[in-house]
């Protein structure tokens, strides 16, 4: 049946859009050439719906399956797996909107192919939002800018947040609207090709049905946030295993030790055997700290749709749960992205070779996201029972 | 019905055991009492026979929620947790016993209440066993020395290894055998009522049918390394959680940060808080690990046991996901146990409160667990495919 | 000539007192034996007066001599070494008297053979002294309960605090003064020997010229706060060293890699040879460390006596100094004690043989002053120019 | 005097050499403009002749001085810190140079300005020189092709290693002689500016003085390999530094704390300001290591020149040394290069403001001499006392 064809993402296309990721991913970075065709390709397969449920024509898998493919496109080609982090974030909220009728257009919408990119962050040192939704005589205009707008650039859509008199809202954005202007002027050492630039609303005209009211304290924010946050964390794991596999690849082609002529192969000497284990064991512990997060994630919001007592607190562990996953996979691979140096080899460090845009990768994805206050907060938990605090997704 | 009740262990009975085995845990190390009656309990309440399949009386849950409630029970009372590592992984090897009557008498004698211990390790510079097993006039004889023979003390029957003629046995020996001898002389700073101690066996008579031969290169091997290793891996993650329990007991009963009268109590201090988040995370992390290769773990059982295509290379791949687990779990556990007394406060290092046994306890199994050599072993397999090496499991 | 003679510890001398340390420090740790004789004889041999000034007829070396012999000591015995903190901060702590009288009185009794502990830790939750001296018709008496006396139980001279009206004072109390009782109830885990106990004074006769002073703003505490950390991070230093030695006699005695018969023997191995090679090059990086530290005080007490523009504040620099150092130094060493078991070996977990006991005994310096804070205080130095904050020393 | 004037380098002009370093940096590593001025006008004011002896007009410091200057040099610029090491150890060589002739000719060549870079390391897989000298009709001529020739670029003079007939010798060629060319195509992705490209000798004419016989088991090589390493390990201490200086800018004027509007300033959050202390912990341990292994070395060329009984076992004993700090002082910089992002800001990775570039440099530095294979050699040593393999230094 066709609706069943196109729900699903079979592992042929998705290994086949992996190898083409896969291909050009350091060469991209060098030269700062957005993978746009990638991008809707995955799209186009499904990756981007694949949590969408069977019975509004998803692919409704486990979240560990939408998850565990998110590796392993980073693991590929991270910029293109960080691209679709407000995207899936969208599609994920809508299990949040109390109106079915609103909810299932959004889910057909994404499964026609649009997708959806992030406009949030603001520059101001307070938390109060610049950007303003006014009522004309018109309609409703949207104006302000947004910062790190990860993925927009690539995106039928801009789902962002503003003023609206008194309250919060989310605003849904067509990027083709008069007065959007999204433009690539990220300057990250890390993630490139991430389109996280800036996004400038003047005078855009919004539909009504396209605003939404931001309830800072409701379950769809506890759970959005791991769920925001996760996502980076699957990006980071796929990056450990995309280090492990070029360092397995610069030690397969070496001959000889630094230093000592005659000796073995370095790929058969134990000290840099010890390395590359180190390295694997890295990878896969990061892969399995995200999956783990993402079945707790899952069942939380099971408990939730189904109305299941205790569900509220449910949906705040599972939040925690992804916090402590932070503290250790961030530390985790962004180490082993800087000891793969360790094999040796003054090849290495060949900016060509890019050997050091794991750690770039990575370093610039924990820094947007610091790990440090959020390691208060959970000991603040787990001794005074302190609810972790509300923080806003960054780019 | 009366299968169902016997065969499961219900969450209040295993709850109330934790308890029970929470309660003295650190005075019975302290003192070197042996909790005899706590190993029966939980063997009596199921604890030891979940993974036994429903059809022939077992709980038969899936290995991911025995390794979880063996985290919990390590939480609890990580020596008891570790008791049970011979009688777990010798329920866990009927699954490769070809004659089925043979494995589901061993299921049922289990089932029935019988504990198992382990004793194969030898104190010989080489491999070779100095173990025998010979034919005389009488049947079966056995004769040896074996040490670290976890949970032997407790156990009804020994789960040993032994040479006979020019092959090598696994040997069955009733503790109540005579001529069977097990001294608790375990010396180690840790892991002190695990009883891995001496086993002796004088002239021990042998059942026949209790004798089966080793195929070191076979399915069964493979599996059972991956096995053994994980079990001590669950019960370090459950060291993780059990420090990160007595550190806050400890924070929160302190009523002064050192040497700052009059500032905030320590467990509102942003410091303290932090080092107890990393606690929280490092044991999450630790657990995730563990539940993820125990799920890899029973994929690849399942596959082999359906006869599947590949279920031989996907059972070396579970075993190297366990050792890829374990060079991080250890670690992150060993770092965690030591960096607790980071909140500070001279009264940590009482003996009395023996906050120093989590690390003891994880130092102690880490060691017997080197990883060293298998950190070598996975980067040799990544770099050139080779197969990780067997290694023997110990006490 | 005599005076030469007393003044100076030769190396011939040193050495045979610290393989006398060495021999039994390990089984007199595990035997609670206090090594009273050794004390003695190190004092008695002029360890304890190094730094005193020739004119007075001490040995007058430079701090960092000090230093090295404080490192020697501790690698040979760390509880020896610790034992000396007190009396090793009183002699410096002269410096900053400014009647000479009393001063070379001082130095005198040390160079006499005096030997001087520590009593200033309190119980209570703030930091007033509930340990008071007072006038009384016969004169001043003390009354008061001090904890983590170092020292107390093998000195002549206990250097204790205490309010006296208003002020808070440093008072000289004899050991063999009625009222006076110091008990070894020191239950760490570590450290077993320094007499850490409490120390008790029940209206205790106090002569008035062994009163002085406390003015915790002065260049006295400036300067002592900083010696007083660096003496534990000597020790902390020999701790490195001393296992160092124990593991490379641990290794040397191996026959056999666990689990892997017929190999290279472990000291030929790589991998083991690695684990070596990083903990040799942690003990010697924590003594380098040390070593600049005690020049940089050397230095700075230098400039300070002789009236130097700018004295104060090189004071000042020496003590962030020290700070910095600690916040390496302890790392550095309790990840090597915990890191050596990676050589392998079970028998390494011989509660006997004591391989834990650096780990034990690195902790339980490291928690009595630890690093947490003041790693926050530096920060605060090098954002906004703050000045640490004062640090009472400890135990 | 005049003499005196031209050997010591002033502190003040020092300091106004090291601002003018800072001030420009990171832009030009940016830019990739090499620093030809700074170098020169360093070198004219006796930077790299500070430790050419006294006695023949040299500044004649103690190595300590040297090596502290090296801190600061490459805390402003750690390219042109690194662009001396060539310099650096070819006047120190002269110390071991047998003809006081030859010694004091080029003492006198680097006092009067000149400079020499290095042009060691070849392509090839095994360690027989592929660069030749060979005898001519017309003289000696020297053909072959050597990589990471730091400094070269700069120099007037290039230390080159050549084979000739059956021996290794040292070759010095005048940068300007025919047939010399040197090209700064060096791709490293950090210390940009060192000039480590590829130096090419075609038919290069040298003069039968400018050669020496290379013996690798001399003390020369013994002392030099330590010295090659210091000077490497100087630049990363002083990298640490540059990262600790750019942190403290960077922190000081950021206005919020991520996600947490209203809070206190960065800069007076405790959790920020614990990193910060990490930093300059870190800094202040790196710098304290190189200047005590500085203080090892210069000892040990002591006993050396004075024929001292013991000396060749000294010589090797600081190499050893040297070695050990590589080991704590790479991990221990790179690991604070990486960590500094923690301070939280998403600003911080900004290409253009480079904090990136700490990492880069320091983990380019520690990639072309990996630490791995010295920590087994540490370890061989301690182990069975084997002598510390030869290894030639690099780039």
């Amino acid at each position: 049946m066709t609706s069943e064809t196109r729900a699903g993402l079979s592992e042929a296309v998705f290994e086949e859009l992996l190898q083409r990721a896969r291909a050009g991913a350091a060469e991209r970075e060098r030269t700062r050439e957005l993978p746009t065709e990638l991008v809707r390709a995955l799209a186009a397969a499904g990756f981007g719906t694949a949590h969408v449920p069977a019975g509004v024509g998803g692919e409704g898998v486990p979240l560990e399956t939408l998850f565990e493919r998110l590796v392993r496109l980073a693991r590929a080609d991270c910029n293109v797996a960080h691209v679709f982090r407000g995207h899936l974030a969208f599609v994920e909220k809508q299990y949040f909107e109390p109106d079915a009728a609103v909810r299932e257009e959004w889910w057909r919408r994404v499964l026609a192919g649009d997708l959806v990119g992030n406009a949030v962050s603001e520059a101001s040192a307070t938390s109060d939002l610049s950007t303003v939704l006014r009522e004309t005589p018109d309609g409703l205009r949207l104006d302000g800018r947004k910062f790190y707008t990860t993925g927009s650039i690539y995106a039928d859509w801009i789902d962002t947040s503003a003023s609206f008199g008194d309250v919060g809202v989310q605003v849904l954005v067509p990027t083709r609207a008069p007065g959007v202007r999204v433009v690539d002027d990220w300057k990250g050492f890390g993630q490139r090709l991430t389109g996280s630039g800036t996004t400038t609303f003047t005078d855009v005209p919004v539909e009504r049905e396209h605003v939404r009211t931001i309830d800072p304290d409701d379950d769809a924010q506890t759970y959005m946030l791991g769920f925001f946050q996760l996502v980076l964390l699957a990006v980071v794991a796929g990056i450990g295993h995309a280090a492990l596999d070029d360092t397995v690849d610069f030690v397969r082609g070496r001959r000889r030790i630094f230093g000592y002529a005659g000796e073995a192969l370095p790929r058969e000497h134990h000290l840099v055997q010890a390395e590359v284990g180190a390295l694997s064991s890295a990878a896969s512990a990061a892969r399995a700290i995200v999956l783990t997060a993402a079945r707790t994630l899952d069942a939380a919001l099971g408990a939730h749709l189904a109305g299941a007592p205790g569900a509220a607190q449910g949906l705040r562990e599972a939040q925690l749960e992804v916090y402590r996953a932070q503290q250790v996979v961030l530390p985790l691979v962004v180490d082993a992205t800087a000891r793969l140096f360790e094999v040796g080899g003054a090849s290495a460090v060949d900016a060509e070779r890019g050997l050091d845009r794991h750690w770039r990768n990575a370093r610039t994805i924990a820094t947007h996201n610091p790990a440090l206050h959020r390691r208060r907060a959970i000991g603040d938990f787990e001794l005074n029972g302190t609810a972790t605090r509300r923080y806003l997704p960054a780019g």
